[in-house]
């Protein structure tokens, strides 16, 4: 028998309904870089889920090149880019943040979130340095949602950050690379919700059901200029950008994109209750398709007979952290028969 | 009807024959960034389709990114790239290679060519200026092929070339983003000539048949560190590397690539060949699947009214020059509603 | 006898006064960074100088570094500055501007100038361009004055550039590295009218009697944000800025920085008269300080014995081309002793 | 009267001995860009006096661009520079390590230093994590000697650093701004044991007697290549080189570097005394000469009126901490005057 797979949520190709659509247009003939019809139709609907009709939107492929590529364009030769420090940008995007030519500024994470307090009291005593023109100014404030341990930030949360954000002229980005996830999760924030608190964002394609995708939201349209030549320089202009433009079509059509967020949630609820109920306790409370428990290691080695997953960090000596990911395609079997090995 | 389309080489999806197996693959999960089955095969057939056993392999989505990374990876500090001024990561990649730190020293464009006399007497009389201390060094030589004009090199052109580039210790890479056309063309050189010669270069995929993709060997593996770190930070780490290996294993799979490349240049050549015979004289002699006219503005007009190709340059006051290009699923019937129309 | 030098201006230490200055003022404690009243006085003789109060001026220690700060501080990811492809920016400096991640755009080179017409041709295809979006935008136009051959503009010249920089929304700068030479040449330009064109120019001080130091100024005030941290981050903030301070109100004080040029000029100019006397011609047409003859191989020789000086380019079969500078401290005695070897 | 100064120690100019040697100097002609006798003197008698034969040396001017240039130098483009998260590369420098492409990774610091045993934690956790190629490489370690704390490393905290460094390939700088006061400490290390572990280190001139300049060494000769480019590129190359030279040539001429450094040690153990012997405790027990106390605000208010010194981070309610810079100029009378306020 197949093994199950939990290690995380791009091991497989995209939604049927996402390929049907790329078979069907497979040979029509667009134009490049995003000029064609499915992509400004994509965009289209974004703007409308979103409740920006303002909005710039842009496609990109993939996280870290959609990361690099906004703070690139949104920070000034002074400035660099405030996160948790186990943000994704600062630890495992290869320093593309840097190789552009700007700074990580860290905060302490809380299982991966910032603290409101603690990013007003980092602008302030910025601020209050006497010496601060010496220093790299935190020209924007980066938050995951979910974050990269499965956390979500709650609404009254996010409206402080960005309060702070405003006090202090700094955008808000949020990458939302597991965006659907996060949208589907109780209690969440809505689409609309999230557009309208930052000053950019990201929806998620390639871990939510696309083969490849980002979606990137300026609800307020002007935050970078000179788009198109940005991300050609960062070499992420997709030659075929239509490719981009069907999947968001389809993902944005019929709710198709909340739809297939609501399985991995309640795949990963199922989960998550399944390993409480057996006694064993997760070390993060994560309301989205990660779940981390800390486990036995021998029960760790009999799960890995059957079943692939990572262990978060170095292992333990009797016990060892795990991460279980669902995703979109995830059954309810799946689960179960992952349960019954406990 | 539909309009004819031949302004460019990327407009359709991939061949059926790829779409096949990234249908058949779409459910399967791997491990992501290229640590997949599909990957390794994929890079063990294009070693051995290319006659290099020990070289590097590795997969990457679309040309400037490809150009950027490869061109970071080989160059040091105190190095630039030298190229063709008509050369893509010289005009029409956005700056890329410079926003990575590195200069593009140019030599004048024949055709989209450096002939090997210019490229000599740059080196040598850099090395003999004093003060070239104070100077990017030529660290190593770019050379697109086909070029940008749909030129190609001949076999005792590359062999000159990589003289010039041992004796003065700069790497020769080769741009491939159309490296199927320029193998299927008349007279050619061989991917295994091309292996033996060059020390990096790329086998193109987006416009040869793949959805997207670049394939890059360095045949002799050393040149770059720290491959996957590296395409990391330039963003270019697909999650699902995957993707890259189904395609480049379905076009190196029975000669697939060069199969369809075929297609394309016997369908150039038949478009070259009907407009001579009607009178109209391609201003560069190119034997790839990009041709290039001189027409009457007259003619231009009334082509346009049932085909689509770009204008090459700003348009004449009585003839204008003009790009058609055909690819891989371009039919002989669609030359012949062209031609007809002439 | 000690030998002649006339290779080049920054072979001396700093004019006596500058000397004395920096004696009286050594032993006082002042604040660092430029925060003392030395440098503020310097930066007011210079507006008052340039007859524009409002400008924003700042004191760099060199003119790479100067280059590529203000460049790196004038433009947006998306854009370039433009040169002659002789410009000290495109071959001297080392890559200093991309290493900023700019690239430097180049004109032809006529005798170190840049023709207005070439300027307005290429503005004006690259916008009529329909792929500009994938090119490096001209987002600036550096310009030397005198230029790297002692040629200058004049003031329609530099006008007319003018114009077209401001249609096209391009800041001008002028590289000043040798100013005092080219506004005492004759027909000059002064120093007001200078600023009143420029967007952002230079007053060099390393090659016009001081020790070291760039002043840089900004006759509108605003074209650069965060002066301070951008010239921190480009490592060219000097600890010890009165050092800039006291030399810079030295030279600016009863018109020192004018008249030690004006030493340099009649010296060139004895020198040139003396050649063209003897029958040598100038293969460029100098009116500042850097003189260009064309001389036999064998007068060459001749003067190396008692004389250094500079080959330009390669030497030739029979003649050779050779620059001779003179500088503020250069006397007509030496210059006579140079013309009584020919 | 005039106020006393201990703010910091690049408050004045140079040390007469060395100003002395600018003036005898200031009119000869010499080569420029450090091709100069005074230059190569001053190097070799950097060799001597580290006993490092083979060492290559190379004066820049200041301390920002030295730690940009070297670190630029030094590190593969998958490479971060490990050092503590007060160092001065992080905090004070603009992020000019950045901008150069490269991420600062920060270790705790205790009062300035990194703990061996937490640098040994970083690279082993660093190796043993499976997606270590998705981050920054720790490519070598930057320390501070002093640190930006006044404290030092003991010799075998310096072996042991550089025993881990060696276990992992990454080599060892130490950023020596200040490194005659750390000399000149007891206990101490001595020049040579510093050459004899560090792969790269920097003399510090400008806060220990000259005008400006900090002496690059390389012990074993190898580590950075192209090194006159690298500067050259990073703006750091000075025209009139032999400034630094004269300087350089200067101070490690009859062990003055050693002499005015020990004067600065001598005032600031002196200082030191004095508070405590007036009941107030140091805040951090710094061996050179930087000294930090938590004063009453009363007293500190006194003290302003005839004194500045610097607040050391935000003023507290009743109490603040401050920092007394001695330099090599200070006087013992100067410190006896700061004690008699007391």
């Amino acid at each position: 028998m197949e093994k199950l797979h939990f290690d995380t949520d791009y091991m497989r190709g995209c939604h049927p309904e996402v390929m049907r659509r790329l078979i069907e247009t497979n040979m029509e003939q667009t134009a490049g870089y995003g000029n064609d019809p499915y992509t400004a139709h994509a965009c289209e609907l974004i703007r409308e889920a979103c409740g920006v009709p303002e909005a710039k939107v842009f496609l990109m492929v993939g996280g870290t090149q959609t990361n690099a590529t906004v703070i690139d364009g949104v920070l000034g030769h002074h400035e660099g880019v405030v996160c948790a420090e186990t943000g994704h940008i600062n630890v495992h995007e290869a320093g593309a943040v840097e190789a552009s030519g700007h700074k990580v500024l860290t905060l302490p994470s809380h299982d991966g979130k910032i603290l409101p307090s603690e990013l007003e009291e980092y602008f302030s005593s910025f601020y209050a340095d006497d010496t601060y023109e010496h220093m790299v100014y935190p020209g924007m404030v980066y938050i995951s949602y979910p974050t990269e341990f499965g956390t979500l930030y709650s609404l009254p949360e996010l409206k402080e950050i960005k309060e702070i954000c405003r006090k202090y002229n700094a955008p808000l980005f949020l990458d939302g690379a597991r965006l659907g996830y996060g949208l589907a999760a109780e209690p969440g924030v809505t689409l609309k919700e999230i557009a309208s608190i930052c000053d950019v964002f990201y929806i998620g394609g390639t871990k939510v059901g696309a083969l490849f995708g980002e979606a990137v939201v300026i609800p307020q349209g002007k935050l970078i200029s000179h788009v198109t030549t940005l991300v050609k320089q960062h070499g992420a202009l997709l030659a075929k950008g239509r490719l981009l433009g069907v999947q968001f079509e389809t993902l944005m059509t019929d709710g198709l994109y909340q739809r297939i967020s609501r399985q991995a949630i309640d795949t990963a609820m199922a989960l998550k209750k399944g390993f409480i109920s057996k006694g064993y306790r997760p070390f993060i409370d994560s309301p989205t398709n990660q779940q981390f428990f800390e486990l036995p290691n021998d029960l760790i080695r009999k799960l890995q007979e059957k079943c692939t997953f990572e262990l978060w960090g170095p292992p333990g000596k009797d016990t060892s952290k795990v991460r279980f990911v669902t995703d979109w395609a995830t059954s309810h079997q799946d689960v179960s028969m992952l349960l019954s090995l406990l």
